[in-house]
């Protein structure tokens, strides 16, 4: 089975939520980014190890948070010799706003899995878009490059929208079998 | 009175309705890109007489229309003069999905703008994104880098959210305030 | 062995040189777009046969050209149905100033190829940035998400430059490569 | 006369001789966000009186420097507010390699600006990109929504090309003429 490890950082505890269910969906394991942009002891081993990385990060101020950022310039250790070259990528992030420029923090992402030599894969799938759609349906934020999820702005992160995290997971399991179907020799 | 310039191209109908209320707000002129991505006769000239120009498209597969690109190509012969130079820009994209790569759209107006070497306006607010938000608050949809709207797959251009139709109106009020502010002598 | 297509528009020449090179490196089947922006009687199904699909356009006002515009507004038909998803796909630009907004053009291309649903796969390598380097280095433009390519704005098809034709055939083995990586069962 | 700031991070020294040379053009003050992300003291204030800002940052890793990434982060105080509202924006990016996903940078600086409710302003001119061009052309890398400057990897500040800090100070001038004319009453 591919290891996939879901390496992420969360402001207030809804991009954890978030990232707990694509763990979940993909059977993979959880890395955290703390609030000063490290990685715990043996992060970057877990990294090394992996089979696919999804990355994962708030939209703060039209991008990710700055802690996901400093995770990504500690990882030019990595890109000098292009070690994660082949392991397969994607990503997500939540915001509070509906659009809100998360499709930049999904390219930000995307363009470092480029500078490091990796595969993406995104949702695949089609977004409900009809006036019958709801915001509980499965990709109804709707992303293509990578998963979206909306949290309001006065909402705990209990109290996301079922309907993202239901995505949440199903991302995760099209992570899973992008792995499963691409990686395996 | 700053002369503002909408120029749009609409699939169905939506993208039109958007643009009739950014002329509204803005007490600006119409100018349509048809099926063909051609301008009437006289269009150019239009053009280059504005003060300002708001470029819509609705957004297709991901960007902008092939007649808004054909459009955009086409105003290669302005910018080898760089005529449009120091002229406003701003813009607006329509599309069926809350999110749905609109601002993919916006950030090819806005590069178009650059290569002519045009200042940029956006929304100039925020976006309502508490729990009590609903899709007819100004901006709920939530650009910010300019003016994003989401009419579902099966609402005729008549069944358009009224929150977006008037998030236009304010957008082209948004518009002529700067032209009057930053274009007068 | 992988079916490899690379569909692609080239308005004077030399776009249609990278992407030569592009399928001689890839063992592909080479697919024009034509200046009115539509495929040959067969493309659709040669695309639909294809396990890859390498992405090609000049950058034109700071994107890709219409007619390769208007050749991804007609995919919404294979969209609609998924057709394409889990192909894998890749892209490439020319144009002739060393940046010019090329990322643009690929960012294009990879948000299409979501739309879509398919894995995308880049350059896979760095690009030689020391005092020493020339422009005859493999990737010395220096794409990562995809191949860029630039030739002077009053230089002919065969006067590209020979380190960017050759970083094409060492794209397109890349390409390759990772289809028989992974897409094998 | 209009009050311009240049705020940005230098990790090498290459990135502060371009902000160097824009502050020279711009007849503007220096703001260096430090090696933490931080401001010095009087720095908010100094940004809260300023009617134009230009933003600085390296590419690292594809995009702006975490450094950089944290200052735009900490803006969400104005943010708030909407304290930057109408203020003019501009960005520039360094990094060594030619293309090397420098239009990613300026897109988030543009991103921040448009969260900001701020008018953006690029370089307004053409870039030389003929077989005649040299590195020492102004705007030979080829920018249009902002400054773009290549230093090699293994070159010192002192060793940056003089035709990249001739555009610097040239990028400098052009927006103090862009504040000059729009931001006057």
């Amino acid at each position: 089975m591919s290891k996939i490890v879901i390496v992420y950082h969360s402001g207030y505890g809804h991009t954890k939520k978030v990232a707990e269910a694509v763990a979940e969906g993909a059977s993979g394991a959880l890395l955290v980014i703390d609030a000063e942009g490290n990685l715990p002891d043996g992060g970057w081993e877990q990294l090394a190890a992996a089979d696919a990385i999804v990355f994962g990060s708030p939209t703060y101020m039209g991008g990710p948070s700055w802690q996901f950022k400093k995770f990504a310039d500690a990882s030019s250790k990595q890109w000098f010799t292009l070690a994660w070259k082949d392991k397969l990528a994607a990503g997500f992030t939540n915001s509070a706003t509906l659009n809100g420029d998360k499709f930049s923090t999904l390219m930000y992402s995307f363009t470092l899995s480029q500078q490091h030599g990796m595969l993406w894969v995104g949702m695949g799938m089609h977004a409900p878009n009809g006036k019958a759609a709801t915001r509980d349906d499965i990709n109804n934020v709707g992303g293509y490059s990578g998963l979206m999820t909306t949290s309001p702005s006065d909402a705990s992160p209990d109290e996301m929208v079922p309907g993202d995290i239901a995505t949440a997971k199903v991302f995760g399991k099209r992570v899973a079998a992008a792995a499963a179907k691409f990686l395996k020799a």
